[in-house]
């Protein structure tokens, strides 16, 4: 497994590079799509191929609770289960056990937590996380962290970084099979010399790759990119940098900027199941009545399945009728949208325009409101 | 367009035969997947073809409502508005006017209702029937009828084979397009004589296929057999016979072996859609937590994508946690055992062997207590 830059942009810190997984190569920048049930939402593994996904994420917290690591572990791993044969990244169940379980209780040994499910108690710690991402043969593990929320005093995030460090350190220890990466994830809040300190304290660590947690959960956006900026100027060049749960078409451009190689969001999917496409013209609200005679395809700049054989109006029926057809159009299609803009990106900096690119996906994009989620 | 008998079985009245559509040759037996509102629930044509769907089903009553009728006139029809290059039948509407609208106030020139949706008021006659069916541009159209309820009233059966014979008459006056083939539908409740009556006046009228209306609609299983029976018998041998909304895999082929040619039923997608599959050894009701841990395919003697990719405990799985994937699973395995059962049954009937194929049918369903229903 290695992690090669391949071109570095003049005009911003863009970076386009090769990472080599177990199963298969990646080239970044990535966009990477949410599975976090096992399944991307509405779509097969074949119908990602054809949107051209080269590598998913699947969640440690949801899939501990539901099936279980050992239905995982008895069906030979995550791939195997969910018929999945590319690269899958999985996220340690840090930011979900503190975003969506009840009851918490943390200690230096983990989080004791009530299930957001059933109430059923349940524990994760750095030793769990590592166990569980190894029975699910993830080719890319996330050391298990605190996400901590926003605002946050200064003190609360103090600790809390002090806690993700301790972590991090026993995950490492913990990290015995070379076929499987792990990634440290920098947390710190806002707060610049927390971040500054989780960075450097990562890279004495030694990671394969390193993730920015902790932010777009509520800070201003002007802090987001000053917390980005500084996080991505502290990891080393020759690793992948993965900036959490963050993928809103424009801001992905302007993290791409910033030296940032991976992303994820489930942004394509939410919106495909609930009408909204993204376009080369920006966001079509395709439920909408105004598109009940548009016999239009969704985009007609794009070669996509959906585009080559459904209106508007046919996409609008099917939502307005509740039929399940639609939430896979549009899911398919707006995943289809994702993997072909960050193909653009890459062949952008290829070619030494990428901060022309990222102008122009702004353009498209100046009305915008969507806001970046994790599930 | 011609319907040809090729063969004929020596034991039952089974046959099977070919059937010449503007979109294509139906072999039959054949079985028709419901795609009431322009699509068959959570699958693409791409995967009905999969399948082997040879002909689907559309519905007028609901396609007139949503999008409504001028919609699917712009499209160009419906084959082009759902994107399916296939045969289509599309029922009348008179069954959905009768069992789902409000309302409703019949007179000799049709029925005025109100929407089953927002209570919006409608009006259905047989000169409306055929006018959407035109505009949808339907291989197989089907007459306006009167389909009474179970138990019925010997007047009021009379008075309804009386009506549903009258609109017969004013859709085949209508019927001025040799692209579009219109099939008659047989009334008359559990009355013998009405039946007769019916079937016969019908013939005279002259129609290119004939369907069995009015059964399985809550009258004991063996009133239905003796009223398929002897409608059946009344039909002429050189057309296509329909059984309306009729399908569990044992009961088709009793129909089958009454001289039955066609077949739809939502049984396979709506069964799909809430977790029960169809296999060679009857149901699996793959949701239920037994299958938790079952690493075995849903049908280890099947070989439909499904049945190659996935194991009964990740379907299980996305059933336990609410995923759309499972609903599409299962209805693409139903609908592939549908068509192989179909398919299986003309090779019984070309190779003399149906009546033992139909006892192998019956024997792996011999608990089975689903009912039948349309939608």
């Amino acid at each position: 497994m290695s992690f090669e830059v391949l071109v570095k942009d003049k005009t911003t810190r863009a970076r386009r590079g090769r990472l080599e997984t177990p199963h298969g190569v990646i080239e970044t920048p990535v966009f990477m799509p949410v599975g976090t049930q096992g399944t991307v939402k509405t779509l097969t593994p074949e119908e990602l191929k054809e949107v051209g996904a080269e590598i998913i994420l699947g969640n440690t917290y949801h899939l501990s609770l539901r099936p279980g690591i050992d239905i995982i572990r008895l069906a030979g791993g995550l791939h195997e289960f969910m018929h999945w044969d590319g690269p899958i990244l999985t996220d340690s169940g840090g930011y979900q056990v503190f975003s969506l379980s009840r009851l918490r209780k943390i200690t230096e040994e983990g989080v004791a937590f009530r299930s957001h499910i059933d109430g059923s108690p349940h524990f994760i710690g750095p030793g769990e996380a590592m166990a569980y991402q190894q029975a699910f043969g993830s080719d890319i593990m996330m050391v298990f962290d605190e996400c901590g929320p926003y605002p946050c005093e200064l003190d609360y995030a103090r600790r809390s970084t002090d806690l993700t460090l301790k972590w991090a350190l026993h995950c490492k220890r913990l990290h015995d099979n070379r076929d499987q990466m792990l990634f440290g994830i920098v947390q710190g809040g806002t707060f610049r010399d927390l971040r500054r300190r989780c960075a450097e304290e990562l890279v004495d660590i030694g990671f394969d790759g390193y993730a920015i947690g902790g932010l777009s959960v509520g800070e201003p956006r002007d802090l987001t990119w000053e917390i980005t900026d500084l996080t991505a100027s502290l990891l080393p060049e020759d690793r992948p940098r993965y900036f959490m749960g963050f993928g809103k078409p424009d801001e992905m451009m302007d993290a791409i900027a910033l030296g940032v190689d991976m992303f994820d969001c489930i942004i394509p999917t939410k919106c495909g199941r609930t009408g909204t496409a993204f376009t080369l013209s920006g966001k079509v609200v395709v439920k909408n009545s105004a598109y009940r005679e548009d016999m239009r395809p969704i985009d007609p700049g794009c070669s996509c399945y959906v585009c080559r054989n459904y209106s508007r109006a046919y996409i609008r029926h099917l939502f307005n009728t509740g039929e399940i057809l639609a939430l896979r159009l549009v899911s398919f299609h707006n995943l289809h949208y994702y993997m072909s803009l960050i193909t653009e990106a890459r062949r952008a900096i290829s070619s030494g325009e990428f901060e022309s690119f990222r102008r122009k996906v702004h353009a498209q994009y100046k009305d915008s409101s969507l806001t970046a989620a994790r599930e």
